[in-house]
């Protein structure tokens, strides 16, 4: 189906509930509803991966959990003014995202599943996690497209050496970011546009290329997921060019990694990257919150 | 006064506001009741400070500020369940921290000063931010007590390299840590006994020589506050007895640094190291929220 055809978030669900959207959720096809990142952990690490998150809500902003462990139809609330029924009334985890990604003691068992009704059981936690389309919609609005999406590309994204404040089994992981270049001159703008985003990763958190080197990131042409960043109007994005800039915030990967770097034993279960599980709420429903 | 004569937060708070309290805030003061660091901002700034702690709880865990602009002696609660009156019922922030610090347009004038009642305008806004005095009485009742309680000395504290997120204003800090050195089998207790204290920097963010290194701290026996760790009984810190290593947690000084780094005009005002304001909670108040 054409993703234009689908406008709020339930219907994207119910698309992908139904099998007829299959492919990546780009922030043209429900614009302007929060899209979410998955992750379903075993019950055991449920208050760890909480309190990694609290600790670090810049990459990993908490939006939402099941309302109880073994719970795929209904969510609790971590946005304060916000009820679970009101960030999604009509929801199955394990449906609802286009593809899935499941992990068996650690290892990739099954890549870009349709679902997870088979995996998923009685013991599994669900958490939904903000994601960076949000602010994306925001950069549009106000005359600043990433470039990814003018060039409709994957924005590219990076392991970096800032350490999460370590929680529980959560140790040992770093911040991945995801970029967007920007002109100098246009930064103090683009931070100011993003800053409200508070839920969904907020302002950047470094720029420019003393920036890429405080991240631990070599070589800005080599992303670890998404894609390299091109030229556009004749503009390279590399130290050449000390107009256009490298502009960085905190993303939604950043708790997958943390995840996958715990050894977490049994069944591990996610979004496959792209395909987000779109919720009822809006961007400026959260504003502020 | 022997400090043993205190009990209570807002016994202490009298104390300082008669001026019969003029010493550090030690953790023996008011055993289990919490204790402020202070960070006093003209008003146009309060909004990117309150975000700055929103962006990064573990050094910065906000715990209350000025229930409006300009007010000295009511708080707004930060902390959910709990209400401004909870926190503190009857506060002066301009008498109640034994000792201030004074700023002028990032310039310290005045130091350990008794009060700040000429300094105070109508728009400032008072932040009240957790120390990591609450987790050092956990650590004390479980029999791990911190080395430098045992020897009656200051925390040492350290700048580190790990950047704090910024936020409007505030760019280009980084995180400060405080370092309790404990035996490695002990790293795993001294964790889970910590961890609970999620308002006031919870379990540690990096341990070891290792993550020594990956704070960038070139010495720890140079810190750049507090005192420097001993030897005790035969076992001393460093390398050469890998046995005891250093335990690192975020630290309230996070917040002040960044204020200084952040080049803001105006009056800013804070309490003097370790003299800071009690508080009527609690630390088992706040477990948990």
């Amino acid at each position: 189906m054409a993703i234009e055809q689908v406008s709020t978030g339930v219907a994207v669900r119910l698309a992908a509930r139904k099998g007829t959207l299959t492919g990546v959720t780009s922030s043209s096809l429900a614009p302007s509803f929060l899209q979410a990142n998955l992750i379903v952990l075993p019950s055991r690490y449920a208050a760890d991966f909480r309190l990694l998150c609290a600790r670090n809500p810049v990459p990993c902003p908490l939006l939402a959990e099941s309302s109880q462990i073994g719970s795929h139809d209904s969510l609790k609330s971590h946005l304060a003014g916000l009820t679970g029924q009101q960030i999604a009334s009509d929801i199955d985890i394990r449906h609802d995202a286009p593809r899935y990604m499941v992990y068996l003691d650690g290892v990739l068992s099954a890549s870009h599943a349709g679902n997870i009704a088979a995996e998923w059981t009685e013991d599994h936690v669900a958490f939904l996690i903000g994601c960076s389309y949000s602010f994306e919609t925001a950069l549009i609005k106000n005359g600043l497209p990433p470039r990814h999406t003018v060039m409709q590309r994957n924005v590219p994204m990076y392991r970096t050496n800032i350490p999460l404040c370590p929680a529980g089994v959560f140790t040992g992981a770093t911040y991945v970011v995801s970029m967007r270049p920007y002109e100098r001159s246009e930064i103090e703008r683009v931070r100011d546009i993003t800053r409200p985003f508070v839920t969904t990763h907020g302002e950047p958190i470094a720029w420019g290329w003393d920036g890429m080197n405080s991240l631990g990131i070599a070589d800005i042409s080599k992303p670890d997921w998404g894609d390299a960043p091109l030229e556009l109007d004749g503009q390279p994005l590399d130290r050449s060019n000390d107009n256009i800039v490298p502009v960085f915030w905190g993303c939604g990967v950043t708790p997958q990694e943390a995840v996958m770097r715990a050894g977490l034993k049994g069944t591990v279960l996610g979004h496959a990257p792209g395909h987000m599980i779109l919720l009822d709420v809006k961007d400026e429903d959260v504003f502020g919150i």
